[in-house]
């Protein structure tokens, strides 16, 4: 062939990409799906599958060739998903240290997206608009930009005990911070900083109809960010636990509503609401008891000791509708701008009771009925369950084994307390199924225990109550555990993930720094048959909690609703430009960038600013088929923005550096994206 | 039970769990790791695996259910990784405009770890370490942090045209850097900001023994962040390569013996480097040899249109030795303070030859045996192949067909070209296996295609040289292709990633940010089997490149080599404090921490300094055992450090925010790892 017949055939496809300035007009997204799903039968009628003498022939020569064994190939028929083919749940996991979410379909234990919360991420366009910023703002502590966050427990907002799959909750246990993100896009709306302590541990958790976000503190400090030697600890350190008011309706919490509990110094932990039989309270864990101040340099027992020694911490149990009801009367003290009740009134209205619970605990979890609160003390073998009917009781009959140092009351232990149960050593988390099983996370056992709850799940399988059924090893050094809604009102009891902390040799050796280990166990089976069915790599960060909603809950925007949209307010901006309104429009030294991004350009192409200028670029991607997301990118000027179809937003910058700056799209958008680009001209001083 | 019956038990238990400070010493990794492999048969011969009725029903039970069909099944069974099995290959992948760079498993898919490149992430403590981090330090351009990166092409380091596993160089399109990662640590040890120009794509690309990693530009600028107005383009703008030189046992970059090729301002692309018969040259594709200059705004043809008017632009053939020589020559002049050859220099030379491609090609890629270039115009459906035995003596001959308008002979493209083939729409970038085929991906098509290479390659597979075989659709629009080492010198002809742009409906709906899809095919037939097995959403950014090595080319570390160690200097560093050293160093208002951490307490836990002090904070993890990290943060400092088993790092900041801060370990290192804590006091001035 010939340049010239090259030529003309290439003039053919050309006008096939080009029509009305759309690229890929010959190409939508919808004949894609359908060809898709034709190709791969994603719509297929479930009809026995039968394997032909040849074809197990096939199965068994890969899996000989491969090393894998038959329980290789049930697991993998089990949590294989074709092309196409949706997963079930969506794992949304704190991303620990890393600062972000991870959402993961289960049970394909695929990472279907990240998202940013608290540590600024290009891809998402979080944190890189230039000078004003809102998201950089809004992770200012004292006045100082903390881009990162050790994002802790993410709770899902919840209605009648239930997620309802509207928003997501997570907390920055390193910075005492609750990111609010809107599961309509999946973004990030809230960052609120908790004005009383510096870190905290147990945020968040919601209360049944997601009236309040609860947040537990966890190593004391002087509240307020107030100085106290450690000589004080006892006199001045204090714990608190914050319930913070969601509006529902604005999508934000209201910080003017919500207030904080002080609490001793005891090292509070987890929170989990009561719900249905338990409802209007909730229980928050503690340990160091003990007010131990470590100092191993000078010779006293370092914290791993120190608060260690006691052999009872205590249940905190808070009637949250009484503590409500005291702030609104006034009753609460301002501490740094922010109200708490303190500890005489909280005993005074008696909002707060303490129980005697063994030692360390790390988990308080409440049973989908809110009959039972199992508490897993890390240095006992055994999981203590306590009953809200014996905590009503107690409370009534005041049944107190004392008053703790602080005047709270300490319920009587066994008075409380409903059962124990050896389940092996270093228990520190329980989730639930629909079978009356409860499942306990074992840290130095390595391992999984299933064991039978009492009361009306008695009935639903075949064992005794308040017994270990069966414990399943998992790889390695098992933290936190999920099962399907098992935090909730209605567990699923399908899959559970086991996030171990350690993976050592599971997967190749990443460096020095290796990945965790998220382990899917199929639960939907009883008795003994448990097994891990896949191993997960998480080498994103180190999550700390996750939960696990159905997929079908979610109702998620595939695009923007109207073009123009502004996702912070989530609704039209005014300021968004329209096609055919697109320009510069100066202002003295303030230039005003108005441009449209629509495959395959921008609208301008030529942006001419003076040195000096202070400029506010505003943008809109005029695309309105799912997944047509644009990016903008401005070298050496640290901005990225992702513009997903119908967004718009604004970023500002001063042209203090002349020259001359491609932008581009960062979004491979169309075969013509290369050529989605511009020039900005920053004019140096002095030039005509 | 009783509560002092309990108390002698977990008594016991703490005995067990504190032993001479070192939580987990009763669970060491490698008696797990043992323990792993037994469980689940990691070590086991490969015996023929054999299905009785019973586990067949089971087998199709499980494929009903969930509505497999019978491809599914062997989908399945040819990627599932059981708990502990190690994958084959490493697919090291850009992160696109999250600037970082993914390593993922083959065949299971599973995302083993991120790596930060251009972009401060917490969970590997990277930028987070307070006033004087050199990572940030580092991401400066003219004074400014630009903290994030346009990922675009990674190059493992090559040794005779092959992976050697050593090092791994990150390509920064949005602000034309390099990343340069050592796969001992899997650590960033570099970033070099290219001078001349404001943004890139070509980088990075090696030669064939990594002298020198190739850097080519993309949109065309004034070289040294210069100004012109557009309608100077033709006269004042630019492209450029740049030659950056590697120095191997330093592991860096050498900046000084680096230098750059001045270009016209076409907007050259993708770089690949002769290997075997071609080795000494290197391969660089352009679009916009119209010189468009958009300007929709104005009435003029957008750059989607203008940049795609001509038949032809220019591949740029240059044979580097000959660069190398003229620069040792001292024939480059300075451009913001880079050396640089001009057009006449290179003219002059040899060194730079054009050849006509057809047209706004995207990708040019070198045959294993180096014969051929394979050039692809995304807006003709043909691939163009070009011989290096042609190329050499066309150059020989001066068969040329004249001179583009900077004086650049252009080669006659009849006497390069030895063959077109015809493959779809939107032919973009092509790989390579060892039976003879080559991989192109057609972005329109949303397809791969195999088809025959000829010469040498001619008898390795049943069909004719130079023919398409098969098209494999693939969903949606891919963009690069990487099959297993399929750009090296020896490709595996294994596996193959189709790193798909858009997924649309391939996953559930995450908002309106989709992840994207990278397909796995198995390309292990010849003819048209060549199935896409697993899909993969990647939604932690969009990848634009990557290269799959086998995974035991790597050997990475497990541990760093010594306790002290220094991963940005590789070497022990003499200020890492020992055992024993701990405590605080006072110098008038700077005060220098020495701590050291182990499972579980950090030493000293009790720090206390002044208000406005100038605090140096030296941490060692004294660890060895592999997997036993360690974190460090002070919350509301934005400190977060990661501390891998023997790793010495240090902080600084000014304590400028008097208060009492917990400090705790970001890490879940022991059932004691909430108790690895201790207090900075920040004494407020006045404090007596």
């Amino acid at each position: 062939m010939t340049a010239s017949t090259l030529a003309s055939r290439s003039r053919h496809v050309l006008a096939l990409m080009i029509a009305a300035g759309s690229v890929l007009a010959c190409i939508t997204p919808d004949a894609l799906a359908q060809e898709g799903r034709r190709r791969r039968g994603g719509d297929q009628e479930a009809k026995p599958v039968q394997l032909s003498p040849e074809q197990t022939d096939q199965l068994t020569k890969i899996a000989t060739d491969r090393k894998l064994n038959v329980d290789d190939l049930l697991s993998a028929a089990k949590t294989y998903m074709p092309s196409g083919r949706h997963d079930d749940y969506v794992l949304f996991s704190s991303g620990g240290q890393s600062g972000q979410v991870f959402a993961i379909g289960v049970p394909s234990m695929r990472l279907l997206r990240s998202i940013s919360v608290f540590t600024p991420e290009s891809w998402q366009g979080y944190g890189f608009a230039g000078e004003a910023d809102r998201v950089i703002d809004s992770l200012k502590i004292n006045g100082k930009v903390v881009a990162w966050g050790d994002t802790h427990h993410p709770a899902l907002s919840e209605t009648k005990g239930d997620y309802d799959g509207q928003f997501l909750f997570i907390g920055d246990k390193a910075n005492s911070r609750i990111g609010v993100i809107d599961l309509r896009d999946w973004e990030t709306k809230q960052v609120v900083k908790n004005p009383l302590t510096v870190s905290d541990h147990g945020g968040a958790f919601v209360t049944p109809n997601t009236e309040y976000v609860i947040e537990g503190g966890q190593y004391a400090t002087v509240l307020g960010y107030g100085y106290a030697p450690i000589e004080e600890y006892k006199k001045s350190y204090r714990g608190m636990v914050t319930l913070w008011k969601f509006d529902r309706a604005k999508g934000r919490i209201d910080v003017a509503n919500s207030f904080a509990l002080e609490l001793p110094p005891y090292w509070q932990d987890l929170a989990d609401a009561g719900k249905n039989a338990s409802d209007g309270f909730f229980f928050l864990n503690s340990f160091n008891a003990e007010m131990a101040t470590g100092g191993i340099e000078k010779g006293n027992p370092p914290f791993e000791a120190g608060a260690s020694k006691r052999d009872m911490d205590y249940l905190h149990i808070v009637d949250w509708r009484k503590a409500e009801a005291a702030f609104k009367a006034g009753k609460a003290k301002m501490i740094n701008g922010f109200a708490v009740l303190s500890m005489e009134t909280t005993a005074a209205e008696g909002i707060l009771h303490l129980a005697p619970e063994p030692k360390s605990p790390h988990g308080v979890d409440v049973t989908p009925n809110g009959q039972f609160m199992v508490v897993a003390g890390k240095l006992d073998p055994h999981v203590t369950v306590y009953s809200i009917d014996r905590i009503k009781a107690a409370i009534a009959s005041k049944k107190y084994s004392g008053t703790d140092d602080y005047g709270l009351p300490i319920l009587d232990f066994d008075a409380v307390k409903e059962a124990q149960v050896e389940l092996g050593l270093g228990p520190l988390h329980t989730q639930f199924d629909d079978k009356g099983y409860a499942y306990t996370s074992l840290f130095l056992d390595s391992a999984v225990a299933r064991w039978t709850l009492g009361g009306e799940y008695d009935s639903l399988n075949p064992e005794p109550a308040w017994k270990l059924v069966h414990k399943t090893p998992v790889q390695y050094n098992i933290g936190h555990l999920c099962a399907a809604e098992g935090d909730s009102a209605s567990p699923d009891g399908k899959y559970l993930i086991s996030m171990s902390k350690w993976s050592v040799d599971r997967f190749l050796t990443t460096g020095p720094l290796l990945p965790q280990n998220f382990q899917l166990l199929d639960i939907g089976s009883t008795g003994t048959t448990m097994p891990v069915i896949y191993d997960m790599p998480i080498g994103v960060g180190e999550p700390h909690y996750c939960q696990m909603i159905k997929a079908d809950k979610l109702q998620s925007w595939k695009v923007y609703p109207e073009v123009g949209w502004n996702p912070h307010t989530q609704s039209l901006d005014p300021n968004a430009p329209k096609k055919g309104q697109e320009g510069v429009v100066r202002d003295g030294s303030n230039v005003i960038i108005n441009m449209t991004a629509i495959r395959s350009h921008f609208s301008p192409e030529h942006v001419e600013v003076n040195e000096g200028d202070h400029v506010t670029w505003r943008i809109v991607a005029a695309e309105t088929a799912q997944d047509a997301t644009h990016g903008f990118c401005i070298g050496g000027y640290n901005i990225n923005l992702s513009l997903e179809p119908g967004e718009y937003t604004e970023f500002t910058f001063t042209a203090d550096k002349p020259g001359t700056y491609p932008f581009y799209c960062t979004e491979f958008c169309s075969a013509l994206h290369l050529e989605m680009m511009g020039y900005l001209h920053i004019k140096p001083k002095g030039t005509k």
